[in-house]
């Protein structure tokens, strides 16, 4: 499998049903929660940047259309997708509401894999902006939607399109390089100012970049794998042309890209711990909880990994190398401390000027 | 069934197998190249428009982005979706390699309804992507293609996002106060002297507009439906309670909304005929010819019709619906004349200055 194609598979389990991503996202539920501040910060000051230079009053002059584009990239589908761009609307709304500022028309671009279950996100669309129209009335100015399929590690969007570019648990990119020119990309569609918040999984220091941290998800699996070639339903040959295409880096790493890169000013970057079922940290560690903890992550981690798997692997396997894979992360959690890191950046487009010259 | 419930059915049948639209488009594809000189017209005069009074060179200017936008409306899923949309682009390619203007970008945006399968447009619209890089290399500018879920009876883009508008045979307006509010809100999405080629099937003349040139499909259609009541397998009540949402207008009409709306100049408007099964008018009427054609014609009506119907009667009923309808076609092509009237119309947002002003 080369890259092109191994992109083409990293997407979700699509629909509703029991192994879908949909019903398997309360982690990313979570992590969108605890980030949710940090957004917030970066969506008022994308609007200050858009207005403070160019105030239209509604009462003095004749309105102006400004589009505000924003995009969710990676967004899936299910009860996530559309949940930082349903808050992003909401403060802007409530921006202009205060302000006066006449309201600008809104254009959402949700973007992942060509792969991706679009035709079910486009029916939740459709009943996000049915319940728009309800809440805010015709008052709110118009929001327009579109799906915008294709991969980000390349241009997605046109030049200087987008006010706030938002991602979670979608970027653990394949190397420092696809790294790079992913915010090449982002760079050139972002307006001048405009802010990107990005969520990712991390090692929380610059140690070995194979430590139990971060890898213990793909290691298990991959124990599951060879356990599936011991039983012979895998063939070993098979296994190792297999890789997985994933990479944690530690905060250090990505500062260093960033500034490399060039085109961004870092505003925030931080690291937290979730642990596997959500729960406080400092919660029931019981063995039960921590079983249960086990098999809810074993499935949440099926919802992100199995479409890549089943292309390399086949669809016939999927059950028995979940079973399995559950079965070892339930060893693995009456073992180990059952939590992982997460990276949040909040970055804008542009820089800071230098002292001498403000 | 309300309105707002019956344009949510009004799209074809996806995938890919026999009886999907798709599998059945092969008179929309013959429509499409009748019209093609109208929409080669259009997109040459559009971009004078856009590039006469704003000529850039690459040679003495600092290359400055332009984005054109360009929509599809109703573009459903298969072999046609694309086929405008790739000859807009080619056109623009080479107005740009002939005058040595900055490459634009482009941003495409492809509507239907949200119960349209975008899932299968969208594996179309990567190897569409695909062949473009094949054969324009990266001097081509870059294209980005989004899907925009949502009726075209209301606004579905940014104000003065668009330059060229295109839909093929899915503007059979619900009413003439639908096609105004079509207008209304094209005429907000489209830069001033942006074009639009609409193609639609409509009636020759003003006469009755009932009458029998355009309305044969949906009355043998109708008349299938009350063989089935009489089968026992649809009640009558239930079929008192369904109305086929079509209306197909006559010239005189169109000119006459268009006009009223006051948005739009015209600049072209024409009527043409074709046959149920693409073959040329004078071409073989054996009877043998005749069934073919009705048996062809009774499938593309069902790839367009069967959601709506499927949505009202059920699912498990439309074989047996289907079938009689075919019978009634196969009846009703041995003794009349089997075509229907096509009207194509393009018009330039803006208006003509009056001859004082010139």
């Amino acid at each position: 499998m080369d890259q092109q194609q191994r992109i083409q598979n990293v997407h979700r389990n699509g629909g509703t049903g029991e192994t879908s991503y949909s019903a398997n996202s309360s982690v990313q539920k979570k992590v969108i929660l605890i980030t949710r501040p940090i957004v917030e910060e970066a969506i008022l000051n994308m609007l200050s940047n858009l207005y403070g230079n160019n105030t239209i009053s509604a009462a003095t002059s004749k309105p102006r259309k400004t589009t505000i584009g924003i995009t969710e990239l990676g967004c899936s589908s299910g009860p996530n997708a559309l949940s930082v761009v349903s808050r992003t609307l909401e403060m802007i709304y409530n921006k202009h509401c205060e302000s006066g500022i006449v309201m600008p028309e809104i254009l959402v671009f949700l973007n992942d894999l060509p792969s991706n279950d679009f035709n079910t996100l486009f029916k939740d669309v459709g009943n996000f902006c049915d319940d728009l129209r309800r809440t805010k009335g015709d008052d709110s100015g118009p929001c327009f939607a579109a799906g915008m399929p294709g991969t980000f590690y390349g241009r997605l969007f046109p030049s200087d399109t987008l006010h706030f570019v938002h991602s979670s648990y979608s970027l653990h990119w394949l190397s420092q390089k696809d790294f790079k020119i992913f915010l090449e990309c982002r760079s050139e569609e972002l307006v001048e100012g405009g802010r990107m918040v990005l969520t990712l999984v991390a090692r929380s220091s610059s140690e070995d970049p194979t430590s139990k941290e971060c890898c213990s998800f793909w290691e298990l699996l991959s124990m599951s794998a060879h356990d599936m070639v011991l039983q012979g339903a895998i063939e070993e040959e098979n296994l190792n042309l297999f890789n997985f295409p994933n990479y944690f880096p530690s905060p250090e790493e990505v500062k260093c890209i960033i500034n490399g890169e060039g085109s961004f000013t870092i505003n925030q970057l931080e690291t937290f711990h979730v642990s596997w079922d959500c729960s406080d940290p400092k919660g029931d560690e019981s063995v039960t909880n921590k079983l249960r903890s086990a098999y809810y992550m074993a499935n949440v981690f099926r919802a992100v990994s199995e479409p890549l798997l089943a292309n390399h692997f086949g669809e016939e396997i999927m059950d028995l190398l979940y079973d399995r894979f559950r079965e070892r992360m339930a060893e693995y959690a009456t073992k180990e401390k059952t939590e992982f890191t997460t990276l949040v950046i909040s970055m804008t487009k542009g820089h800071k000027l230098p002292i001498s010259e403000v």
